[in-house]
């Protein structure tokens, strides 16, 4: 398996790029291919020991940054590391290629100029994987702001899919993020979307709340991206601003200083607990490909991880997984 | 100032009820009227020294429950402490209606059997007082699953009169919970209801992230029902499974625990900071009286809190600043 590492993706790109790359090549011994800048790559690779390894360079004249507008950006910049790495996918070059660049941007040239979408999936959506409780998939968390039942039917079942094949979940229990778990319950897109889903043939567990999510009760959250954003954003505000307070406080007296000391351990053990840098990244869901996308702020471990999850994704088949489960969905009339 | 406390409210009626009756009666040095089974009532307030406080009872033979519909409840129990409790407001024997009680029961019962609501207001909303930060309103937070673009431009209007009216803040900064900051981010509904906003005669910040919320960057949050619904049940579960996975780590060890002991105040200070008992309760905007509404686990402390809010929105003189408020509200075209 050969897999794909954008090397001008993370905010401080090359290098946690590279170093990811090159612990990925010696923990997975598989090749990668870095993508991007060859001067600049090979500057970094020359810091680490890849005695051993095989790590191939592709260059690309051009790098996205986060201020780049996903509108635009496929034609303004048809030679940046993520055209030229997703191609070289789509191409059977490669199996998989993962990036912690601009999200929204890798969605626009994998959609509209490099991969394109599975045959009969309406919209593509973005995902998260949870870095907490069971790590639900979440879809979606940002691609589609405005959407219709029918779309969140097919996030359900490409979602679906994708836990199967890459979590070891049997049978994922797929639920609709709502305000309340009883039937009826939810807003006009929900109910007529719920509809839709129960006829799908996967594990449909019905309406769930976010503290059902975070107790582990269900291995897919659908979403429509707008909820899904504010949702996952949510989450990273309300712990990160708890946090902080339990730091300042802590740091507010030299008894709790000294407390704070001795629980360091169990401080690092919650950190390692809900660190999105243990998952990586998450799929782009309906590409005719298998890419993966994690944070810009992404540490070399995390393009490790990102790694991993493009290989399970690539080991698991979902991309045929999703083709067949899409081109068997039953017919769901939607407007 | 006559406060009308419902004694059966919380999930433990009457006693937090009663005992946080009789603190406010004591603290705030006004009479307090509680609605409910009157020998219930007189053998709680027996427990408690009332000695110099004016504290009447009026009865009301029916009880709402946390399982009571909404949809129902306003003529199948007509003679709830709620219906009583809301017409002595209706009736001008009282100043405001507090209750910890069925959340979707009071706001269909003021809405359409006592208060109702204020001329020209489209749709009454839930609002919830953030505890954290600055204690920004949020609104709404579950009476409107889907929403028109004028309706969350009255809400940003009353949200804003609210916020000047009982927190002191002589001219409320108004965001729209969004996907991103940026003009153009958000759904539909966000795109159109800036556009109105932005026409009114308040401060209005513009689309906001919930990070900027938990920063404090704005007094007044405005959100259709849904995701206000999902955004307020996200951070509560967020925290709450962030808090049990540190006391889980903190007690796996004999180091972590006598440090979790040293750090206990410091603990207690970070409870007390997010505490949502110290808030009270949050209105139900549009309702034409001071209804506010807490949590079914208050405690007696959390009920007093209550009619401390309910004081505060009477004083700065709410139902007739947003009668006002409305009145003038420019015609927002919309349908």
């Amino acid at each position: 398996m050969r897999v794909v590492v954008d090397a001008m993706g993370t905010d401080d790109f090359p290098a946690p790029d590279v170093e990811g790359a090159v612990l990925a090549a010696r923990d997975f011994g598989d090749p990668i291919v870095l993508v991007g800048d060859e001067a600049a790559i090979k500057r970094e690779l020359s810091k680490h020991n890849t005695t051993g390894l095989t790590i191939d360079i592709v260059h690309a004249s051009e790098v996205i940054t986060m201020e780049d507008k996903p509108a635009v950006v496929g034609k303004a910049k048809p030679n940046s590391s993520m055209h030229v790495g997703m191609n070289l996918v789509k191409n059977g070059q490669a199996d998989a290629f993962v990036s912690m660049g601009n999200t929204g941007a890798a969605l626009s040239i994998a959609l509209l100029n490099t991969l394109r979408r599975i045959p009969g999936v309406k919209r593509p959506a973005l995902t998260g994987i949870l870095p907490m409780a069971n790590k639900p998939i979440l879809t979606d968390v940002g691609a589609n702001a405005d959407c219709r039942p029918e779309w969140l039917a097919q996030f359900a079942i490409m979602g679906s899919m994708y836990a199967q094949a890459t979590a070891g979940v049997s049978n994922p229990r797929v639920g609709l993020l709502s305000n309340g778990e009883e039937e009826g319950k939810g807003n006009d897109l929900i109910r007529e979307s719920a509809r839709l889903i129960e006829q799908l043939p996967l594990r449909f567990v019905g309406n769930v709340e976010p503290k059902d999510v975070l107790k582990g009760a269900v291995d897919v959250v659908v979403m429509d991206g707008f909820v899904g954003n504010i949702f996952i954003k949510t989450l990273e505000a309300g712990t990160s601003a708890l946090t902080d307070a339990i730091r300042t406080e802590l740091m507010a007296s030299l008894t709790s200083k000294l407390g704070a000391a001795l629980a360091r351990p169990a401080f690092r053990r919650v950190r390692k607990q809900i660190d999105p840098f243990e998952i990586g990244g998450a799929p782009l869901l309906g590409i005719n490909g298998v890419v993966i996308i994690g944070h810009g702020r992404s540490s070399a471990i995390a393009v490790r991880n990102g790694v991993r999850q493009a290989r399970a994704a690539v080991q698991g088949r979902v991309i045929e997984t999703i083709r067949e489960g899409i081109a068997k969905m039953p017919s769901l009339s939607d407007d």
